[in-house]
């Protein structure tokens, strides 16, 4: 197979990834894709490293069996924790994930270097943002702010509700207070509240983590000149490891197209 | 050891069983209490029966290895799935379960034969409540509401805050329009709310599952000439899978007393 012609593999803990394919699909319409959601063992947050670690083996030695051109880690936690796991098991495959695409992208944003993450409690806690803008750019302030309820709002579909508005309004003062000029959706489901964000953060520039995780993946593909030059339709293929409650509902709306090619499978 | 001074055995997915604990202390002051939180694998909810049978029986085994005299099943997801294969292992010992003691007390309480139920999505899917009513008396009508942001916003702690009342006022309507008179609280995590519900459901009797699993334990207990007679303090035991992010400032909230005897141990 022409290497051009390889998929790109996108994985993440459960549904939140689908946010990165739509954006992947959007910023390179001629990119064949394959997603794994580990939706039987999500949420990754509580667990240890050796466990993250073993579980990101598991699904990265499946994708590279679907013959793919370029992995991205969809999914903050695994970013944070099993980044390094994963690209030595990549080898010499370029490794893309939304901590470092958000950073890079934080970075050139922010005109005064104070720069704002919301995130889940774990990737708040693991301060992975904090390191990679420090990596970067020494001079930058982050200050973070775990917002537990955004996640089970978004999977709840109250995209534009008042309890949403309510609770933003709770978590985002802290931050706004600290005179952010950008922020970062530290979490692949924060980019669907991403009108009602800008509405409570006026002025302060959104980083959106799957736009920019896409831009970072056409700029590593065009790099190594490995854009796809099809002009058939791409084929997207969607595996997930147990198929919840609401799966396809949610998911059709993070990835906003019907969700079809949908394949359970067992890993580990 | 005496039969009576044996412990009761509380088993729950995660926290959320510590309500039951709590009602048990201090419905039952004198009993001794083991506690076990598969922490490490919660939530139950998204899977499999098999999968949720198997994990049960280990959490059983366990259980029985410390000397319990009677086993709670503290989780609705557990009575509504794995319930028969509880029982199945536990033999002659009695076994009392959050659905079975819900059921029973919303039979008693209504008057006008239309009970509610408000549950997480597995829960309100299982139609466990609708069916254990059934059993109990044919001609209550049940009305269910799946809740699945309440489990979250307890967890994060907003017992009393306007989200928590907006939410309510999102999912309580279509219950109060049926008419109901009788509201079951049907996950462990419902009663930290209590005062908001009861606010926003007036003239509405509340069946907190919690309390009416302690009464059904003490019914069971002297039924059984099992009550404990020490006069001693009683001992409690907390045995959890895994530690996750803030388990002790939650348990505690959950339990209303400081969190000791805290144990982590491996299953399966």
């Amino acid at each position: 197979m022409n290497e051009k012609n390889k998929a790109i593999g996108v994985f993440d803990s459960g549904v939140g990834g689908l946010t990165v394919v739509r954006a992947l699909t959007e910023r390179l319409p001629c990119e064949n894709i394959v997603y794994f959601g580990d939706t039987a063992r999500v949420p990754y947050g509580v667990k240890s490293r050796n466990t993250i670690e073993q579980f990101s083996t598991q699904i990265v030695h499946f994708l590279l069996e679907q013959n793919v051109k370029l992995l991205v880690i969809a999914c903050n936690t695994i970013a944070a924790v099993a980044g390094s796991k994963v690209r030595a098991l990549a080898g010499t495959m370029p490794v893309i994930d939304v901590i470092g695409a958000g950073a890079d992208a934080a970075v050139c944003a922010t005109k005064n270097g104070q720069i704002g993450v919301i995130a889940t409690t774990t990737t708040t806690n693991s301060n992975a943002y904090a390191r990679a803008i420090a990596e970067r750019k020494k001079s930058c302030r982050v200050v973070s702010q775990a917002c537990p309820l955004l996640v089970p709002i978004i999977e709840e579909g109250w995209l534009d509700h008042a309890v949403t508005r309510l609770t933003l309004r709770e978590y985002l003062p802290p931050l706004l207070t600290e005179n952010i000029d950008t922020l970062i959706l530290g979490c692949t489901h924060y980019p669907l509240i991403k009108p009602l964000l800008a509405e409570e953060t006026q002025g302060v520039a959104l980083v959106d983590s799957s736009i920019t995780t896409a831009d970072a993946v056409a700029n590593a593909l065009a790099e190594r000149d490995l854009l796809n030059e099809q002009t058939t339709a791409p084929d997207y293929r969607f595996f997930v490891s147990d198929i919840p409650l609401r799966f396809q509902t949610i998911g059709e709306r993070f990835l906003n197209r019907p969700l079809e090619q949908l394949e359970m499978i067992a890993l580990g």
